[in-house]
């Protein structure tokens, strides 16, 4: 063993196990996946990262199971030879959750991908973890449900369950969280384990759904997921408010949601990100000034009243009047352009690099938090559209830089640390969906103190005693002093 | 040491202290804390059950704790001296929760009994463990603010947190497991730990808020509670349903939860339970039929629609036209017959001893259950009224027996048993909101299956090693072979 740490030193007592453990590992499982099991460079290499900003780190191996039994049978592998396992869905996470900083094996959970039951009298369905979002819709069409989280990328099931994922809608239906009734996970002693249930609420002991909820695969590898579905709503609308200011289009927000107003999405654009994408999703009569996307769901009167209510709270806000749009064409051109933000503020910066912090503040914070980045920003010089699920109280500052640009890369990530703590400070979190990763052990430790901290050590020390699984991400494994 | 277990053999590997130990935790104790460390015999008594049918163990001492440093003080003496801790709210619990099986010390918390902050802006607010939900409620008048959960007793928020209660608003505001943000916990070795936050939404490492909410005082002691809140409804409305027939009366709840009607409140009363509720609480007007209580709440708009929504369903069902109160005293008085049901049912058998049951069924399986139930109380002779949350799928029997018989109270075990068996077969719970504690544990394992009890089981080792907090409920000490 060599004792290799992270080179960020940020995480973890785990050694990289010897070269012989990892290569009787992997020749154990060729011999029993053959070709599901690849040491190509150019796999390993895709599965070395996700979209985020962290440097790649090669598995030594990747393999495509296609059952919990296989999973398990991985796992246990791995664990008798202490050999690290990563679980991977599509590769879009953006705190580094699947770079293998100790090498070992990457389990690409996208072959299981089977929708495995549709319960529409209860509004529930059973997935495999490698099911992606907007194939569970697509298969849902024609069933009158859908399933409402959407963090944007079109993710894994298994990947959105792992980092507790949210995004635009979450204002309304939750996020992983609260839509998660069970799961199907394997420990690392290569157990399956089936938590959880179909009922909407239970007493019956410890709440494993939620704990494997946003563990980042550090405690376990969910393989299958019972998620809840909504009925499509009879009625859909969308709008769009402009501002003069920011502080304006935030304090509606804050107002709206003290009403009550249940909203379906209400996303914050700054002027920076909406002259963004009027230039890259020519969004054509909308000016580069701060924007509220809305949209509502319900039946036709209680659309039409929350967006009456809405518009007169943005009136009384100096908002410029609403335009609506309800035909289904022009709701899916509105929440494109959105969807396109991080694409659209890339192409602000030719050549440029991003990441994306991710600040979530208690909504009557939202307005100084957001507005202090803004400030924070413009000290630094840097080009940082904001956009955000303002309704929870969450936005992303889309941090661009140039790469060949050492001193402006570090100034950019001391940019994003201090949003971290500023969303601390205000009583919020460092990460409203995306995780931890290798990126916020530290905000981690800054936010939840020492104490919690060293419970979620006990937690990963009880659950995963040689610490395989995902070692370096989500808890830093030793307290700094 | 002289090895008890406790009598019904279904719990406990914890070895009942010795004596010695005990005398010494209790001596220091009162030195500590004077007159708030209380060995005479009838506090211990009422210290040593909660409201359910378990028979009553005492506590050697009963502590009322001021502060969280105190807890933690108590907390650590009896850890170095493997005495049993058990925390104590208002001793409403329903599962022998509260039962000190081993001995040991009663933490009493109902002198921690301030709500420490409320943000009226961020709709939560930070209360001490003592607080039952009246006092809340109380506290928050004229803020326009209110707690909704509302499991009937007047319960502490730390008993509710630690039970995962709901009650009666839960198909709309959700359950404790929802609505707590975030904790102050004191673990076994006498830490306190602060977990959640303030933010909506967070992918923060572990969800340890989760971990304890619904752990019993199993893993810790929960000593203070952050809630969301909720903005008083511009209207608020509600409605009596009849109908000939049992089976209408669900099916009604059936297709209204899957039509996706936001109603606050859908309470069931069979025949039985309406003829007693007439009796006991004087509703003039209604007849002794399987009965729905609906409450609206929303904008004047909304709950007019929901109302009228909700009355065309169950009209489709055979249901007699709706009576409606708006006015606060009818409503009121409706909702107090409502949780008045429990007296009114002990009234139908005057000397009669009863306990409930609290199957949580997926709502498509409503139907069965409860009419399957229905025919079992039918065959057993016994008298069994039936109301439940029904829009969770949730139902509790009434369950009353005479205490003098003892093939009576065993077929009503068995009938009980029977409830929990079947939800469980239909994909639901054994427990929907009372808890585990020493009654349920059979069933926990019948429903989650050993491998997830397992897990459970390894969690209580690292979080308490000791095994002294609460010991003997929640989690069999032992997989039974």
């Amino acid at each position: 063993m060599d004792g290799t740490t992270h080179p960020a030193g940020t995480a973890a007592a785990f050694e990289r196990p010897a070269p012989d453990a990892v290569g009787e590992v992997v020749a154990g499982l060729r011999r029993r996946f053959g070709e599901r099991a690849s040491i190509n460079a150019g796999v390993r290499e895709q599965h070395g990262h996700g979209e985020g900003l962290a440097d790649a780190a090669l598995p030594d191996v990747v393999v495509y199971p296609h059952t919990d039994e296989e999973v398990a049978a991985v796992v246990r592998l791995c664990n008798a030879a202490r050999v690290p396992v990563i679980a991977f869905g599509i590769g879009t996470s953006l705190e580094g959750h699947v770079a293998a900083l100790y090498g070992g094996v990457c389990l690409d959970l996208s072959q299981m991908n089977r929708v495995l039951e549709v319960n529409a009298d209860d509004l529930d369905c059973r997935v495999q973890a490698g099911v992606t979002r907007e194939q569970l819709n697509a298969e849902l069409k024609g069933t009158g449900l859908f399933f409402p989280i959407d963090p944007g990328a079109n993710a894994t099931i298994g990947g959105m369950t792992a980092t507790r994922a949210s995004g635009t809608n979450a204002v309304r239906y939750g996020t992983m969280r609260e839509n998660v009734l069970g799961l199907t996970v394997v420990t690392a002693a290569g157990r399956i384990v089936r938590t959880g249930g179909r009922a909407r609420k239970s007493s019956a002991g410890y709440d494993l759904t939620r704990l494997f909820v946003g563990q980042e695969g550090t405690l376990g590898i969910v393989t299958e997921i019972q998620l809840r579905l909504y009925g499509v709503p009879e009625a859909i609308s969308a709008a769009v408010g402009q501002f003069d200011d920011l502080r304006s289009a935030v304090q509606t927000v804050i107002v709206a949601m003290q009403h009550g107003i249940p909203v379906a999405r209400i996303e914050l654009l700054d002027a920076l990100q909406m002259k963004a994408c009027i230039a890259y999703s020519k969004l054509d009569g909308f000016d580069a000034k701060p924007t509220l996307f809305f949209e509502f769901h319900g039946t036709q009167a209680g659309v039409k009243e929350q967006s009456s209510l809405m518009e007169a709270i943005a009136a009384d806000h100096g908002g410029h009047p609403f335009r609506f749009a309800t035909a289904a064409e022009d709701r899916s051109r509105l929440w494109k352009a959105r969807h396109n933000a991080w694409y659209a503020a890339l192409a602000l910066r030719p050549g440029a690099m991003g990441f994306s912090t991710d600040a979530c503040v208690p909504i009557s914070r939202l307005a100084d938090c957001v507005l202090e980045t803004h400030e924070d920003v413009e000290r630094t010089g840097l080009v940082c559209p904001i956009v955000g699920h303002v309704g929870d109280g969450n936005f992303h500052l889309l941090v661009l830089f140039d790469p060949a640009d050492a001193d402006e890369r570090a100034r950019a990530e001391a940019l994003a640390q201090r949003v971290s703590l500023r969303a601390i400070r205000m009583g919020g979190t460092c990460t409203g969906e995306h995780g931890v990763g290798v990126h916020k052990l530290d905000a981690l430790v800054a936010e939840h103190g020492d104490e919690a901290v060293d419970l979620m050590r006990t937690i990963k020390q009880a659950l995963d005693p040689n610490g395989i699984l995902n070692p370096g991400k989500t808890v830093p494994a030793r307290r700094r002093e």
